[in-house]
């Protein structure tokens, strides 16, 4: 709590030691009854904003706080303050980032893609989805990241077609496409790449189907810059889709922001009234899912700058066949 | 959404396809808005419980749900249907594991328990928290784990005087103990175990505080059994520390339930008044940590049973030296 007395951090016993070292310039205020209470009771104690105004409202963020957070902050709160879902402030001024977070993020970029030289070197015939995660979550660990940036997508056979299909006990299988989509979190950033190859002998329809998605991919890309609206990048993805015939298998939206969070503001997707600014950082990930058959999606995060954008993955994208 | 007219699963466009290849005998309903809105759309057209009563109470777990995800079920909620927190019906009927239950508990037990040789081989003076950490995950994804239970404390040096000291890039040093905390997540069910080994040539006192948590352990453990009220399972390992002059620094509760949940009920700590019964799965986990020192805890869990209680954890707990 930021108050005009000074800073205070709450937590419990268990931290004790660790405030003790970790907390510099803040009084640590250890309490049984969880730190929002504590919060709760202590903030009728303190100065806030507007002291002419006798009622007070304290903004709290609905995505993050549960029903029962809420509550024993509210118990404890004195009369004069009561809360309210806050607009999604922070959330907003998080959508450009700066010089920093932009060095940080392209490390986790970086080295978030060399993950997928171990998927390269896992995948065949008979590996389990699982195994293929293990391989790569091993390698991040040991490489130093904080942890994966989400539950890594391993998603083979006719799993490819699940835009979500979380690495399971499935054995990959010949002539389907896997799905890989991965990412870190380093120094607090998280990075989030998909690529997908092919297992067995490719067939001129997955070849035709990759080369739509990579094109639609690469159409999205072309038109990040800064001025434009993200509703518009989703339709370019789209358009190239539907050049194609195969608009109505993409079934999820073009992208969103990254930073702290693996999902952060803007959407990119339709009817989407964001207007990109340099500094944003997005991702781009069209998609095609052959339900029963198989699916193909291409990520990439790019940031927008002065002139149009900067793919930040490393962009090897060819056709891959194993 | 269990109704008389059928059940109703909510999810959104992502999971249509493995909607139609999981679920069996529900109608899937694809929304736009997100499930808890469709729920809450939906609820009103259906009947539930007392129709004699115009008015309706919902339950929400307030643990769980968000104030934003509150928001969206009550917006879409027909008037009559109110919102409430529910009290832990759920939590509390969970207490109590059946056969299937206990038998799936048992065999995450057994085989997260196997990471510890991972950790032995990996241990050593300059290797960091995180290499450590790496190895034992990676054990465990090879093993068919869905994950770990918890992020892996790995404590070193003055960090295991730290209750809560996950895994950092610190390295470890000789001349103090290692606090080992892990689990993993097979076939749903979660493990939790703790062992605490010695870096270097072990002073006298360290080995006096080891054995007097080991006695601590000892004495909640036999303090187990049905009826017992769980205050005095915490009691026990106070005393025992107590009488080593000890207890304050066991700054943390004696242990807490586990199952689908790394955190269950029953807590086991000072003034809890729940009352064990065969089939509870608790842990028994006390510390003591001399800050800017070293800490050590040892924990294993325990399944309540008409005699006593049966430790699951291999029991392996003689002071180790590396």
């Amino acid at each position: 709590m930021v108050a005009e007395g000074g800073i205070t951090l709450f937590t419990d016993g268990r931290y004790t030691e660790q405030a003790k070292t970790e907390v510099q310039s803040a009084q640590a205020v250890i309490s049984k009854k969880g730190p929002l209470s504590a919060a709760g009771r202590s903030m009728g104690r303190k100065r806030f904003g507007n002291r002419a105004s006798k009622s007070q409202t304290l903004g709290i963020e609905g995505q993050y706080l549960t029903v029962a957070g809420r509550r024993s902050l509210s118990d404890e709160l004195p009369r004069h303050i009561r809360v309210r879902e806050a607009p999604p402030l922070v959330e907003r001024a998080r959508m450009v980032k700066d010089a920093d977070e932009i060095r940080a993020i392209r490390t986790a970029v970086e080295r978030g893609a060399e993950l997928f030289n171990h998927a390269l070197k896992t995948i065949r015939p008979g590996v389990m989805e699982t195994e293929v995660a293990a391989e790569m979550e091993y390698a991040a660990r040991k490489d130093g990241a904080e942890g994966m940036a989400f539950e890594t997508i391993i998603a083979s056979g006719a799993r490819s077609a699940l835009p979500h299909g979380r690495a399971s006990s499935t054995a990959i299988v010949s002539g389907a496409f896997v799905v890989c989509d991965f990412g870190v979190i380093l120094h607090g950033y998280c990075s989030d790449r998909t690529r997908t190859v092919y297992v067995g002998a490719a067939t001129a329809e997955a070849r035709r189907v990759y080369d739509a998605v990579l094109a639609s991919q690469q159409a999205a890309i072309d038109a990040v810059g800064p001025g434009v609206k993200v509703a518009r990048i989703d339709q370019a993805a789209r358009k190239t889709l539907q050049q194609n015939g195969l608009a109505q298998y993409f079934t999820h939206s073009t992208g969103h922001g990254v930073g702290l969070e693996i999902h952060e503001a803007p959407r990119v997707a339709r009817g989407q009234q964001e207007v990109l600014r340099p500094g944003m950082v997005i991702t781009i990930e069209p998609g095609v899912y052959l339900p029963g058959k198989w699916g193909v999606r291409i990520e990439d995060m790019v940031v927008v700058t002065e002139q149009g954008c900067e793919v930040l993955t490393p962009t090897q994208k060819e056709f891959i066949v194993i």
